[in-house]
């Protein structure tokens, strides 16, 4: 389901706005913000009914930003006061508020305490989260500013705006939706996410939220963002940057009246249905990773371990040989084994892997093919979504992950990005 | 000391010629090899005398090529035999002879087979080394075709050609000397190594090859390579990429009738000549590395192990967020403190961590220093040779390696490496 086509999900309003936060951007006259301006947008709030549940996963980075450090102290407190208010979202983009040391976690306080005043709630109800240039001072004025507008323009019908306005390098917003018949009434998904580069997400993930309008108790929330995120957000790679914002969020806002319960049949549908969501916007990311010209499915097969099956899987995908020979269409599939076999696992006899690109066997007994075509095989590499299959034939083990090549594109994006 | 200063080594004989073994050249007219075309030259011949002790690694890539296994296995036999007889290194470049299977590995033993005959001695007495292009077929008739003028040239003037003959997308030759004063009497040490891109050798390097002409028993050259190799080239990374035939050489011929001993006071002289060589050679390899425009040193100090600093030093080192700030000449430390906190290190504290560009402190206290003067920092990226400290503040542990940035350069010459 496209961007366009992003359905509303009962009991969730976003709103978004031009705040003048994101680089090079003038700060205008606040109160004219044009949302079809989607270039500016760069404030998003979102508001959950006091009916939802919520569950949040973030950067495992121990240099994280002091808008994670926040949201993780608010979201305790709610659980601790047994809260059923509504929950806020904040997100900016533009700056990451991270490596800004205590000056900067004051900064994201005071953001929360503005909109909580203008929403009349506790200041612990505003999650933040920030996502953009790291080091430089947040401009908490600008949020000032903007907090009237930004909650008076509250709705349930601003999901695209809210899926540009948390953007930054990205080139198109990333939005899905989904729709599952639980015992007769239909259940909405709808889910948004931004990033490009910075990207190996470490049990969590770049900024993303989704949220169902199912009923959903706290426990069963917890597993299905933990399971979702893992064969998603947790399962891609761009150049193995791991941000100091990820943060990822999944609610349930109840508004629909219909309980799904995972020890149900119906709720394995709906987590079924979570799932392939947070995959199409894990993928979005790799499909709009910084220069990629390529999307690269990495199946890991055969391993004695999960774990193994991703150490050869990010080793791969992280290397710069593999990822500018993909970015060159070139089949170079020495430099896959060659990355394979410094991957640290331990006794693996590269004779006994098997390497195929889409279903096409290129390598066998530590070589390639007999009968091994050449032209073939650069066709396959010519197609913009190639599949990797690495066979490891010693275990039961297998793993998905996707990546990007790495291209011309990607150097200038990063070697620009402050200037 | 300069390439065009390389000394001589008695005891040790060098040949070169171009055998028609790199691609996109011709197999022209091998009795008329002209030395001078340096572009040409694709095949090498080292002799070590009969005196001679010998010191080997080799890369730990699982996916090692043939060349490593068989050279592996000749030094095995030699050791086995008390064998004292002269000791070759034949070296080709333009093809690694890895991922070739059983094959790859009959063709090395070709190789072997032919220059023994030729040199009229026994085939384990010749260590194979290939670099170049994986999985590709090695044309054992260029061996043979070469192999009568190759012998008939053995010289102890031939260093140069040879640290030509070696090379395959480095843009320089790599070759060094030093003097050490043993007991009133001088030896001499020269080396020559080649690298440029798939560099991060792992208990070994790329080629590399260290002859002197001082007497030194086994045990103690196994000591000093160990050693120098440690603090030399397993410290260098160009893009975290471990090659299939990473191999390096340390050899004693005797010649110089002086005596080393690594007990003695003279012995620890002389091992700091070797330890500044291998260093030498080993920062080479990151001034030519692919694409490079920055030479960079990483000292990562006061971690509570050696491991934790090369932990953190290798996360900053690879991260293509960190290289390509470099290649633009941007103090974007917050991508350096992220690379920090996703190094893995349990327990720390980023609040601790102090990081300095040259002698300039940057930041603290988890964010840039209060003063932090964006010029000042300026000035120093656009240097060409740039020392990073990372101070965990932690512990007593220090640890020092070399990067480069990841530019342009890199992503076109290995896109373009095949064709």
């Amino acid at each position: 389901m496209s961007n366009s086509s992003i359905l509303p999900v009962a009991g969730a309003r976003w709103a978004a706005c031009a705040a003048g936060i994101k680089k090079n951007q003038s700060d205008a006259n606040l109160s004219s913000v044009n949302a079809s301006k989607a270039v500016l947008l760069d404030l998003a709030l979102l508001e959950l009914a006091p009916s939802s549940t919520i569950s949040t996963v973030f950067t495992q980075n121990a240099f994280c930003a002091a808008p994670v450090i926040l949201a993780r102290q608010h979201i305790q407190r709610i659980k601790e006061s047994n809260h059923n208010a509504s929950i806020y979202c904040l997100i900016n983009a533009g700056n990451a508020n991270a490596g800004t040391g205590d000056a900067g976690y004051a900064a994201a306080k005071h953001c929360c305490d503005i909109f909580a005043e203008q929403l009349q709630c506790e200041s612990m109800q505003v999650l933040p989260f920030s996502t953009g240039v790291i080091g430089e001072p947040l401009a908490v004025d600008k949020f000032q500013l903007a907090s009237a507008a930004l909650v008076e323009r509250l709705s349930e019908e601003s999901w695209s705006d809210a899926a540009k306005a948390i953007l930054t390098t990205d080139t198109v917003a990333k939005a899905y939706s989904r729709q599952v018949e639980i015992n007769g009434r239909v259940v909405t998904l709808s889910g948004i996410a931004k990033g490009a580069g910075m990207i190996k997400p470490n049990m969590a993930t770049m900024l993303s939220y989704v949220v169902t309008d199912a009923e959903i108790e706290q426990a069963d929330l917890d597993v299905l963002l933990s399971d979702a995120v893992n064969i998603s957000f947790n399962r891609i790679t761009v150049d193995g940057d791991t941000s100091t914002n990820d943060a990822c969020v999944l609610a349930a806002t109840a508004h629909s009246g219909v309980k799904v319960n995972l020890a149900e049949q119906s709720g394995a549908l709906f987590k079924q249905a979570v799932e392939s969501l947070f995959i199409d916007l894990a993928t979005a990311i790799i499909r709009d990773a910084e220069g990629a010209s390529k999307f690269i499915t990495l199946n890991v097969m055969g391993g004695k371990a999960s774990n193994e099956c991703l150490q050869v899987g990010y080793t791969v995908a992280e290397s710069p040989l593999v990822k500018t020979a993909f970015f060159a269409s070139d089949a170079n599939w020495g430099r896959i084994l060659a990355a394979i076999g410094r991957a640290g696992i331990d006794g693996l006899v590269i004779n006994d892997v098997e390497l195929y690109l889409d279903d096409y066997c290129i390598c066998q007994n530590g070589g390639r093919v007999h009968d091994y075509n050449e032209a073939h095989a650069a066709t396959i590499m010519l197609q913009q979504d190639i599949t990797i299959t690495i066979k490891l034939n010693r275990g039961e083990y297998n793993e998905r992950l996707w990546t990007s090549d790495l291209s011309h594109d990607y150097i200038k994006i990063n070697a620009d990005y402050r200037t």
